[in-house]
């Protein structure tokens, strides 16, 4: 990270004066310059800090595992607005990164952080956020390697948007993907769905929704490890995010080429969920999670996942929502509570703009 | 990448048609679902893809090298405007992450890009950067292995930012960083100062400068390979980008706790932009880079590792400015040309904002 350099605290040439609260992003917090090197100090590395980001070079150095391959993604996060019920967009752009990685089985190794800035953000604001993606990053065992800060001025941005990449390790023989769902599979969901998208539509304030509702942003390579101790041969890995279950059901379907066959009945949806996407006329199947994932496996390990599934923190209501067939290929099937069945397509258009 | 599906492709089952003149970009772009799947087969998947991009998983899965270390970088790109002589903010997403990489001595071996669309945006412009980027990874010799793409509301944002993130394998025995400055040290730069940001401030056309000035956005990793074959054991490599060489220099001297000692008259800077400098006010030694590097390498080395920059395409022009030594520590004094010594200090606020 060239925008810090360890040695200006170590030899306090930048004096790390604490945040005030009247403080704001200027232009010059992005010129690369004086101003730059003295965010770094006082919000940045306090919270944030570790010995590869503070090494100040333009690019973070790391050892490798021996053996295995290398897992990378990215995502922006462009939440609107920046804090609600159960997270904020510090949390969710670490989450949501630990948790691209370890869809695909990988072990998340190290984060980067890229952070645009509107002009007059408080810098108040920004501690709070990073304060968010330090416990995230904590809890999930990962760390923010590398990073970089740029500002644009009012009305060019809108707070804060943060990228966050991913790099992870994936163990030798771990073979998951998108394409790999083989028909006579398990369908497994980790827990209850909507959540996160009905949060942030909420803290929004704009549909006069009353809402006890929470995120769920959460980490689940923890869980992932665990699944994987279980049952080394899961075949798909996938949390439905944007676009919700629906959509993440049938990326699968196409990819591998098979029918996903679930039952309504079985999807587990909470009782506040269920009442505000009711007033509201939204198809919880369509609404982004934050904290839930989608596991494809072979049927005979699908009780052991299960099981190890359920003993783990972000799984205890982990349950079977359907199974993979061969027909019709490419596309998602849901019996209906009423007993009928109907095509589950991608979502179309756009629901709930900016809810990550 | 979630967004991409390269079944979709495959199957036919979103039909490619090409991009229309009157296209923008529309908030469903950013949803998740079909709309998403239709602008990654159509905009992106034609320029960018490869079979890791295409694979459509959460993360990209690379093999890795059998020995060496794994370099990882961040930068977010808002220049503005998105085109400007010699460059856009396409071709500058690709380079400032390869040069990232290649300044601590790694090969770059992918990128992940994520995209902040705003509502708004011509999709012609959105694929005049895609094919921007392509052409620079090509000439870089790295592929986009991952990407994001969300949009957010007209007025939200600035038509388009980019983050790209990098990975590169460092090969063993490589250390290189801006801690390694050592008394004695020659300091050598790659070329002419001042290029990329008097050329992104003539493309505003705010102040009425009529300039020929071309930005040098260029990937500077075959040259960094140039160097190192012909010089094992280079100290310290960093671009002058925002900032300037000014603060380059002032990041490593502090970094080394050496002093460096520069030469104005042996800073090389071309006519029109030392003209443009001068109407403008502005200092060349502060005024961004984007295709030039700053080396510090052992002064026995000196002559080699010239010789060897000279003998690539972005290292023709590569001069000595002036060495290492040990007091006063972490300053950078010049010789002017008038035979003075000035301190140059690192850049205080802001001067040419946005222009990377």
């Amino acid at each position: 990270m060239k925008d810090m350099s360890s040695q200006e605290i170590v030899e306090g040439v930048v004096c790390p004066v604490p945040l005030r609260h009247d403080e704001k992003v200027v232009m010059g917090h992005g010129s690369g310059g004086r101003m730059t090197h003295d965010l770094m100090a006082r919000a940045f590395y306090p919270l944030l800090g570790n010995p590869d980001l503070l090494r100040g070079d333009d690019a973070a150095v790391l050892s490798m595992p021996p053996s295995g391959s290398l897992a990378v993604c990215t995502d922006s996060h462009i939440v609107s607005p920046l804090f609600f019920p159960g997270g904020d967009i510090g949390r969710l752009a670490v989450c949501g990164t630990v948790n691209d990685l370890a869809m695909v089985g990988a072990r998340p190794a190290a984060l980067t952080a890229g952070f645009i800035l509107e002009e007059g953000l408080a810098l108040e604001v920004l501690e709070r956020v990073l304060r968010s993606m330090q416990v995230a990053a904590e809890e999930a065992g990962v760390r923010v390697v590398a990073g970089d800060t740029k500002v644009v001025e009012k009305g060019k941005g809108d707070g804060l948007f943060i990228n966050t990449a991913g790099v992870g390790w994936m163990p030798e023989g771990r073979e998951v993907g998108g394409a790999m769902a083989r028909p006579g599979d398990a369908v497994i969901l980790s827990g209850p769905i909507g959540e996160h998208g009905i949060a942030v539509l909420a803290a929004r304030g704009e549909l006069a929704l009353e809402s006890s509702v929470r995120s769920d942003t959460a980490p689940l390579n923890r869980l992932v490890e665990a699944m994987f101790e279980s049952c080394p041969e899961i075949h798909t890995l996938r949390d439905p995010t944007r676009g919700g279950l629906a959509t993440t059901l049938n990326e699968i379907a196409r990819q591998s080429g098979v029918a996903i066959h679930i039952e309504e009945a079985a999807i587990p949806i909470r009782p506040s969920v269920e009442a505000a996407c009711e007033m509201l006329g939204f198809d919880p199947l369509y609404i982004a999670n934050e904290g839930k994932l989608v596991a494809i496996v072979p049927e005979r390990e699908a009780e052991d996942v299960l099981a190890a599934m359920k003993a783990t923190r972000y799984g205890e209501e982990a349950c079977r929502i359907g199974e993979v067939r061969e027909a019709p290929a490419g596309r998602v099937l849901m019996r209906t509570g009423i007993g009928g069945t109907r095509v589950v397509d991608l979502l179309a258009g756009e629901m709930l703009p900016r809810i990550c």
